[in-house]
C-alpha cells in the first residue's frame, strides 16, 4: 500500500499523528535526563551511518530527483539535490553539534535569600520540538541533531519533494539514537506527504511545545495563522547598510559589495543601502558602481540617479522589498537619524549595519535600530548562528519573544528554578 | 456623552483602539530610550500622585462599590475594595519597583570572535505590553509601574467592575509619567468597557507584541484561544508536597501545614500531599490530623482514609483539582518515582516541593519533576517573585517559552546583538 493511500483515510492519519505525539513526549522525558555522553554517542554514531549509508541516501535522493524534474525551477532541483560532498557536509554537521557543549543543566544564575533559600535557574529542554521545512533535505540531519543535543524530541515534516531522501537521512538519525540506547521517537519524521498532516501537527498542543517553520513566507504564514502552539519563526530579512558621513570609502566600498552580494540568497544579504547627503558626493558614485560592475541591479532615489545612468528608479515598494537576488535599493538621506527612521519604516528588525568612523553615531545607530542584530563596521552577512561561535543553527528567529536572532542550541532549551531549604515555611 | 455611548459604535471602537495602538508604539520607542533615572523620577511621581490623589481614588472606588453591592460575591467584592491602606501599599509597591535595577540595557554576555568581532547580547524593551485582568484595581498600578520599569508601553484593560478606580489610579500613574516628561501614551487604558474591546486589542498584532492575562481560567482561556499575539499565561498550579520516607517528622508536618494553609488561595497553595508508603505509618496520621484541626479537609485514599475517620474518600478528579481553599487531596505512594509518576500524570508543571533527608532523593525528585518551581524542604508557597527576592512581579508564568515562573521585569524584556567590527566582510 503506497504512503498515499495510507494516509487516504482521515481518521487514520489522525490516529498517526496522536501515536507520533505520545511517542515524542515519552521520549522527551528519557532525552531531558540523557547524559552529554548518551546524547553525543548518538550524534556520533548517526554521523557514521550518514556516511555509511551514503549510497541509499543518494540513491533516494536519485529518485525524488526523477520525480522533481520538470516540476519544480532550477534553483528548488538544486536545493533538493544530494552529492557526495552534501552527504558529507551534514555528516561534519551533526559531528559538529556532538561537539558542542551541552546546555541542559547549565546553572544560568544562582543566589542565596536572606532566609537561607538556595535558588538556580537551570537550563531544562523545551520538551517536543515540531520542525516544519521544506525542500532542503539536509535539514532533517541539522534539525534533528539539534534538537537531540538539546536533549528534545524531534517530529520533522519535510517536503514533500524530499521525502525519500529524508527517509533515508531519518534511518541514519535513529541508528544513531540505537546505537545510544535513547528511544527511536525521539526523532521522528512524518512517515505521509499529505498536507492535511501539518494541520493536525499544528494544534497537537498536548504534544509538542514548540514549533520552528523553515522555509519561504507562505509556509511561515500559514503556520503562523494555524498554529495552535507557539512558533518560533522567521520572517523577512530586509536589512540594511547605512553609509554615515564619518565613513571611510575604502570600508563603505567593500563593506557595501560584500553585505549584498557574497551570497544573495541568504536573510542576512544587505537589500537597501542608505548613503548621508554629507558624504554622497564623494561615497555613492564608488559604491554604486561597484555594485554595478559586480552585476547587481541599482534601484535608486532620485540622488542616487544622478550619478550613474545605469541606476533605474526605485518605486516605493522597492524600500520593504527583500530581494534576495543580486538587486539593491538605494536612498540618500540625511544623517544617522533619517537612516534610523528610515529602517524602522520599512526595516524588519532583523539585521542592519552602520558603516563609520564616528563612535557617537555608531553608538546611536546601535541603540536606536530596534533589530535582533546591529553592526557597526561589519557586514550584514555575518547574521549567522556558526559566525556568532554559537554552532549550529536552526534558523534565525525574528520574534521578540523567547529567542531573538540566531536559534542554537541554548536557544531550543527553557528553564526551571530549582530551590533548596532546610525546612522553610513562609511566614 | 457616556463612555458607553462612545464606544456603542463598533467602528469608533476601532478607531479607538487604533489610536491608543498607535499611541503605544510612539510611546515605546520613547520609553526604550528613557534612561533609568528618568523612569525612576516617573515612578517616584506616580507614587506621590497615587498618596496625594487617595481622597480621588477612594471616592472612585466607592462609585465602583455601589455599583458593584449585590451583584458581586463578598471575595470579589474585597478584591474591588480600597482602603486608606490599600492605596498607600499600591504606593509602596511602585516605589519598590522604581528602586529595583534597570534590565534595559545590560549586557547579557560578550564574547570576541577570532575575526575580531565583538558581539554582545544587550537587554532591550519587548516594546508594547497588552495586559488583561479582572477585578482587583491594584493591578492597574503594579502591571502600569513594571511595564514603565522594564522600557515598555502598556495598555491596560482592567474589569469593568473597577472601571472608575483604575481610571482614578491610572490618572496618577500618568502624572508620574508627566512629572518625568515621559508620554503619557506611555501608560493606556482601554476608555471603554466594552468586551469587544478585549477582542479587538488581542488582534492587535502591529501595536501590541506581548498581551499578559492576569485572572482567572475562563480569562485566560478566552485570551489564548483568541490571541493573535503571543501570549504569557499563568494556568493552574495543581501544587504537589511529597513527603520522602527520608523526611523528618516535625519538618513533614509544618512544611505541609504551612504549603497548603498560610495562604489557601494563591497560585503556590499546596493541591496534594503524597506520602512515602514506607513512612505512612509513623508521618501520615500526624499530618492529617494536623490539617484536619487547622479546619483543612482532607480528601484521601484507601490508606489515608483508614488513618483517621475524619478523611473523607478522593475521587479520581481530586487529583487533578486546584481547590484555592481549605481542601487537600492525600495519597500514599510507593517511593520517589511512584511520586514523580503521579506528580507527571497530575501536576500542572507549576511548583512542587518534596520533603526529604536523603540527598538522592531530592536530586531526583528536582531534576525529574518538570515544573516551573521545585523546591526541596522548602514550601511551596514560596512561589513569588518578591519571595524569589526579583521584586514585583506580574504573574507566575507557566509556559515553557520564553519566560517561565515569576515574570519580573527582567523577563518583561527581549535582547539584541550588537556586533562590533573594524571593517570584516564575510569571507
Amino acid at each position: 500500500m503506497s504512503i498515499a493511500e495510507q494516509s487516504a483515510d482521515l481518521p487514520t492519519l489522525e490516529q498517526q499523528m496522536q501515536a507520533i505525539g505520545a511517542g515524542a513526549r515519552t521520549a522527551s522525558l528519557a532525552l531531558a535526563q540523557a547524559s552529554a555522553e548518551t546524547k553525543n554517542k548518538a550524534l556520533t554514531a548517526a554521523a557514521t551511518a550518514l556516511r555509511d549509508q551514503r549510497p541509499a541516501i543518494l540513491a533516494a535522493n536519485a529518485e525524488d530527483m526523477a520525480e522533481a524534474e520538470g516540476r519544480l525551477s532550477k534553483a528548488m532541483l538544486d536545493r533538493l539535490k544530494l552529492t557526495d560532498e552534501r552527504v558529507e557536509a551534514m555528516a561534519t554537521g551533526v559531528d559538529e553539534i556532538a561537539a558542542l557543549a551541552d546546555p541542559v543543566g547549565d546553572v544560568i544564575a544562582s543566589w542565596e535569600r536572606p532566609n537561607g533559600l538556595k535558588i538556580s535557574r537551570v537550563r531544562v529542554p523545551l520538551g517536543v520540538i515540531g520542525i516544519i521545512y521544506e525542500s532542503r533535505p539536509n535539514v532533517t540531519a541539522d534539525a534533528g541533531a539539534l534538537c537531540l543535543k538539546s536533549g528534545n524530541a524531534a517530529i520533522l515534516r519535510g517536503g514533500s519533494e524530499s521525502f525519500r531522501s529524508s527517509s533515508a537521512i531519518h534511518a541514519a538519525l535513529v541508528a544513531g539514537l540505537e546505537a545510544a540506547g535513547l528511544p527511536a521517537a525521539a526523532i521522528q519524521r512524518l512517515p505521509t506527504r499529505d498536507r492535511a498532516a501539518v494541520g493536525l501537527m499544528l494544534k497537537m498542543a498536548d504534544s509538542i511545545d514548540i514549533i520552528v517553520p523553515r522555509g519561504g513566507r507562505s509556509l511561515i504564514e500559514r503556520v503562523q495563522a494555524e498554529s495552535r502552539i507557539p512558533v518560533i519563526a522567521h520572517l523577512d530579512g530586509n536589512c540594511h547598510v547605512y553609509v554615515d558621513a564619518g565613513a571611510g570609502l575604502e570600508m563603505a566600498r567593500q563593506l557595501t559589495v560584500n553585505a549584498k552580494l557574497r551570497r544573495t540568497g541568504i536573510c542576512g544579504a544587505a537589500e537597501t543601502l542608505l548613503v548621508d547627503a554629507a558624504v554622497a558626493g564623494s561615497h555613492l558614485g564608488p559604491i554604486v558602481n561597484d555594485l554595478l560592475e559586480a552585476g547587481c541591479e541599482v534601484r535608486g532615489d532620485a540622488a542616487t540617479q544622478a550619478v550613474d545612468p545605469r541606476v533605474v528608479a526605485a518605486g516605493e515598494a522597492d524600500w520593504d522589498t527583500e530581494y534576495l537576488d543580486a538587486i539593491i535599493a538605494v536612498k540618500v538621506v540625511d544623517g544617522v537619524d533619517a537612516a534610523i527612521a528610515h529602517i524602522r519604516e520599512h526595516g524588519s528588525q532583523h539585521t542592519d549595519c552602520i558603516v563609520t568612523d564616528e563612535a557617537a553615531a555608531a553608538e546611536r545607530f546601535l541603540n536606536r535600530v530596534d533589530s535582533a542584530i546591529v553592526l557597526h563596521n561589519a557586514s550584514t552577512q555575518y547574521a549567522d548562528g556558526g559566525e556568532f561561535g554559537m554552532g549550529a543553527e536552526i534558523g534565525i528567529s525574528t520574534n521578540r519573544l523567547h529567542a531573538r536572532g540566531p536559534v542554537g542550541v541554548e536557544q531550543l532549551t527553557s528553564y526551571k528554578y530549582v530551590v533548596r531549604g532546610d525546612g522553610q515555611c513562609r511566614p
